[in-house]
């Protein structure tokens, strides 16, 4: 795995483990420091409202290392206006599977990547829809019970279990997980930062 | 995990290792008899190409299993009429991932779920479309060289290093990798082979 100097070493500003699994599929060599912003936006559109978040969790970042290149995202679903963020407890947690439950929602993940030393700063977004099947109460509770999706915005996450009630998606994989994997890789590329010459 | 008694224990027909990764997802306790037909099948169209020939490999194990539910599978990618299986070589695994480059494509998956002392009898298939970004001649070199996809219908593996090649699919994730994972879900459910009693 090769990085261009100049660019300092990649932070990843985010605990999410999903985010370093992605980022790990393409070897890429990064290490992570979570981001403490307050995520309390007040934003009108989903696209506007994660590109902000992910730009302020990765300038915290950056401010403290001002020579590496930083990479911060977020992620909310949307269902109808509603814009759903973790569930705060397992009340909340059904009433979101419930609201999802035979509908299409949209995920939204914002991504900003920063290198303030060399004025790199890029922002983009990436959305997905995602159709579920009628769920069951029994199988949501099942879900809830057995999986305690309470980091995840939405309730569930698409690589676990849940992957069972699922119909169809129409976009990016990643994306619903926490990182378009296929947009952050043509912007790393760009920047020329790959591991092509492995 | 419980089956009920009286489907006998699951056969998974197939040695695909991602076959066995999404059953795991949800759970599933079974067991892997790979079938050893020859996939030489004459069909005009592809589902109905991946459904006789995800037929043909459960039948084959189902017929020294009679009392098991026996799955079998079978995925091509089409693009335009040109129907690919797994590439021989790395050259036959090029001009694919050439063809496949910057252009949207077909994955079918078949699906067979027989029991054949219980007269169970399932058959159904799923399409997902793929859209791939322009791949470089050198990512493409890159990919064959370092991942081998030769097992692979359309030479790439949507879970490996290549998701980072992919712009977008519309339908369901798993059945690129090679088992369309709700749908078989529903089908076990409907049978009442679930694991919800956990």
């Amino acid at each position: 795995m090769k990085n261009l100097d100049n660019l300092g070493r990649i932070i990843l500003a985010s605990q999410s483990p999903r985010r370093k699994y992605i980022l790990k599929k393409i070897n890429l060599d990064f290490k992570v420091i979570p981001s403490d912003i307050i995520e309390d936006f007040d934003e009108t559109s989903p696209s506007t409202l994660v590109q902000t978040c992910a730009f302020e969790k990765a300038k915290k970042v950056s401010m403290d290392n001002l020579n590496n290149l930083v990479i911060g995202a977020d992620t909310v679903v949307v269902l109808d206006k509603i814009i759903m963020g973790k569930p705060r407890n397992v009340n909340e947690s059904r009433e979101m599977l419930c609201m999802l439950s035979g509908k299409t929602h949209k995920v939204f993940t914002g991504v900003s990547i920063q290198n303030i030393n060399k004025n790199i700063n890029e922002l983009f977004y990436s959305m997905t829809e995602v159709e579920l099947h009628i769920i069951p109460d029994n199988i949501i509770n099942y879900y809830i019970k057995n999986y305690e999706p309470y980091d995840k915005a939405g309730s569930y996450g698409i690589q676990d279990w849940f992957s069972s009630q699922i119909k169809k998606i129409n976009g990016c994989y990643y994306n619903v997980m926490g990182l378009p994997l296929s947009k952050v890789f043509k912007c790393l590329y760009d920047l020329s930062v790959n591991n092509l010459n492995d």
